[in-house]
């Protein structure tokens, strides 16, 4: 069998992931090789091959043309590995210490050759389990500085960005954010999902018009402003991690967006780490909220005034302008996000695990109530200093 | 010859123009036809080509692979006729009576064949010989309505619309309104070009670094914010218009931009012409801003009403905050554009017409002062009247 020649997509067997691997020549000629698919199912089937004499592995990442989420199943483009493969080689450029390195891509199989990082943790797992990782958000801080500048007009020659749009023009997997977090989450839609004892809540929030017009501009947002090249969904389930290792995987997501959103997608998964464990253990989860902040400006703002090719970011006032717009994003998309992961089709372990029901409701009805207080609030909190002085008064009755 | 056999780029001539339209069958088999080449040169050629028989006749449009604009030449891609044509064709969907008819597209010759609307006057032509086009507002007011709203998130499918801006990425046409509008006359750059007695004023207007802050705001949107389909480039020298005709022409500009560009430039070369004139003839101009605004708002309001797609256009305020938003970018790019057209590389015949050289002058230093006028007070000015009392507290002084 000739994998690498055939024209037309098939899913891989592990007996034609190791073939693969043999063909591209990505181990010694007298490896054993073991194969197991490690792959949750859903989205992609993950290949993990090792050759178990010298222990070196790789990763075979192959997209299945449908999603299945709950039970549900739709059909999804297989485009998305190439984005994937296309956005992992981007971060590459920035900081190919913090993304796993790709050796090799096939846009017909949907596949990714990638580096194993099967030593590191999930890091919302490792969180639920009182990992701190240490260095975590000076990590994304840095990651998120130097990603989302290079590939922003900040950075490049506007021809050469509004190339990088269209290469990222990623509609299906955009429908599946402005559903699932944007929009369903806000209304009474079949896609949700929430316990019986939240529901006074939840229809507490669907009546409110105010809120829905706020949710509405940040949406607005989401499908019209095409800052920079995103990951798409960085939330600490695409973050392995280690005590003194971070890499960020899955950016199927890609797309040009808000800076705002990727940066409050991770605070809000933060937060919900937060809020699901005991007030007095919180504090290392708000220093991560605040280190990331801190980091994310300074290297920003270190890059803009350094590699800067945009003529008016010589301009005083800008870059503050920027920054404080980004925030802003940042506080509002946090909130939509901590919402969605509490009511929407997509939960998080870190709170669904809890599992004491009435710490559990508790927990999940903050997560509604500091959602909506920054969604309404984020034009008022003008620095991450004051975005944990508004976490910590909502969510301190507990 | 066989024109339409050949498969690379060749400029027509008159001949092979005529020989084109008889391949096409757009005439009689008997027809008499009579070709002039009538374009400027120096973007595109243009071939009227009439039966002197029945007098019927067309035009044919080709794109140039170069740019020349006061001397200067610059390679440009061929591809902006097949923007223009798509633009063309995506405007007849929902104003079919406002732009010209097109026959036939062939995107290798990079030629556009159409409705002949030589019976028309260009409106700042017309307008600069006093025509005061009673229906131009009302109808460009219903232009931008029906062609801003259908193509915009509100109205489309987001999936249908991001393949469409991804369709209408239009890089190169785009970098030269980045430079010319927002970038080039805000600078000391070699594109600029002014009379000798208005160095004091321009140079005051380098030096205001307020003012730069607020046009860095007003580019960023232009580069990142993908809004709708946007015709680009909507002054009035792009409309033909007649006593009860117009007719908006030459979309090579296309791309998916912010909704207030198109409105903030048509109203500013209305002002253009409003400034060069004398006061007392002013008021027929200023009652067009005021139509042209309030026709956009009442269709776009009744299109968003009845065939909003997007479930949040059903939340009350989303429509005003939107209409606001609008206004704001409209006030914010017709001051760019009302410096650029004084002092940049593209002027108007409005303003460099005056022939006494006092008043040429003094209308000048007037559009300067308005279109920094307008940047900086943008967010403050709430309606359309507000608008024209500013317009006219800032240049009553002539």
């Amino acid at each position: 069998m000739t994998i690498l020649n055939q024209s037309t997509y098939e899913p891989l067997t592990e007996d034609t992931a190791v073939k693969l691997a043999l063909q591209l020549s990505l181990f010694d000629t007298d490896a054993v090789l073991k194969c197991r698919e490690i792959g949750d199912g859903n989205l992609n089937l993950v290949f993990h091959i090792k050759d178990e004499i010298n222990q070196e592995s790789i990763i075979i990442k192959q997209a299945l043309p449908y999603a299945k989420v709950v039970g549900e199943s739709w059909p999804l483009t297989l485009q998305r590995n190439k984005i994937e493969a296309n956005a992992l080689k981007v971060a590459a450029n920035f900081v190919p210490e913090l993304v796993p390195e790709v050796y090799f891509t096939d846009e017909e199989l949907a596949i990714t050759v990638m580096e194993d990082l099967s030593h590191l943790e999930i890091a919302r797992k490792g969180l639920i389990e009182n990992h701190q990782y240490p260095l975590l958000s000076k990590h994304i801080g840095t990651y998120m500085a130097k990603t989302l500048f290079h590939s922003s007009d900040y950075a490049l020659d506007p021809k050469v960005k509004k190339e990088k749009v269209k290469e990222f023009i990623n509609p299906e997997l955009c429908k599946i954010t402005e559903d699932l977090v944007f929009t369903d989450p806000f209304f009474d839609h079949e896609t949700n999902n929430f316990e019986e004892d939240l529901l006074a809540n939840v229809h507490d929030l669907w009546n409110r018009t105010e809120l829905k017009l706020e949710v509405a501009k940040l949406k607005k947002k989401f499908l019209t402003n095409t800052e920079t090249l995103l990951h798409g969904d960085l939330h600490t389930g695409s973050i392995f991690a280690s005590s003194d290792e971070t890499k960020v995987i899955d950016p199927e997501f890609a797309f040009y967006g808000p800076i705002g959103f990727d940066i409050g997608q991770f605070i809000a998964n933060l937060l919900l780490n937060a809020i699901s464990i005991q007030s007095q253990k919180r504090e290392f989860l708000y220093n991560h909220v605040s280190t990331t902040w801190s980091v994310f400006t300074d290297q920003f703002s270190s890059l803009w005034e350094t590699e800067g090719v945009e003529i008016y970011t010589k301009v005083p006032g800008y870059l503050e302008f920027t920054l404080q717009e980004i925030l802003e994003d940042t506080i509002g998309f946090a909130g939509c996000e901590l919402i969605r992961r509490t009511i929407g089709l997509a939960h998080v372990a870190d709170l669904d695990g809890i599992v004491d029901h009435g710490q559990r409701i508790q927990a999940k009805k903050n997560a509604l109530l500091l959602g909506q207080t920054l969604i309404m609030n984020r034009k008022n909190i003008v620095s991450i200093d004051d975005l944990l002085q508004e976490v910590r008064s909502v969510i301190q009755n507990d």
